[in-house]
């Protein structure tokens, strides 16, 4: 990859895999609206282009977000941390829209918090969907 | 391990390794603060203690967050994403320090903006650090 040479790439520890978890944040919220993985040339061409860029693991190739659904992420700032294992994108989210049950996030899955306050309901507690669906998947994908 | 035959964590999918990454996020400012990894011990003592647990790769064990420093991160929320392969916790973050390096976050390295205006800069750019030292760590680990 032409990216590996580049000395703010190399700086990073991409894992035995040549990937990063990326966290895409919502510049102005601060909502967390989803984590990808990146590698070197996804990482570069999202700098390049100043929209997210990730590598996707189950089409094992560049998975330029919103391609599909227009639902792309406008680069703000990108950051790593103390470990440079990690990268961290403060973006714009075209639509309000970054998850594809058609959510602002893809963290709508909640840890039901009514059980905990006993300790013996810990092994039954279950995902709670929550959130609002603003906009119907159908009409994302056509 | 006990806690693999629990309906809510036999729910997540975790990697080959049994891990999954875990974004802590301060529950008040949105703060990103780390990203570290859990097991399933590590995410059933959190929901259990109400206090992060980690997986941590370095040492191979368990990493109680604050074990050391003090700096605990007291459970406001778990969340997962659609595709169940993240955990995200909304966190108090004590002392307001989760970095090693004494900072709120780890994410202080910044992907230098003022010379990506120009498309052949790139190339040059360097991660910055920034945000504040909060306290110097060798008055964090005694």
């Amino acid at each position: 990859m032409l990216s590996d040479s580049i000395s703010w790439i190399k700086n990073l520890q991409f894992d035995k895999n040549g990937l990063l978890p990326a966290i895409a944040q919502d510049y102005k919220t601060n909502s967390i609206l989803m984590l990808a993985w990146m590698n070197a040339d996804a990482l570069y061409e999202t700098v390049r282009t100043k929209k997210a860029v990730y590598w996707s693991r189950s089409r094992n190739r560049l998975w330029r977000k919103g391609e599909e659904s227009g639902h792309v992420q406008i680069i703000h700032e990108i950051r790593t941390d103390c470990d440079k294992d990690v990268i961290l994108i403060k973006v714009e989210q075209t639509g309000g829209i970054s998850c594809h049950t058609g959510r602002n996030s893809c963290f709508f899955l909640r840890l039901d918090k009514s059980k905990t306050d006993i300790s013996e309901d810990i092994d039954r507690l279950i995902w709670e969907e929550t959130d609002t669906v603003l906009k119907d998947p159908k009409y994302i994908y056509k």
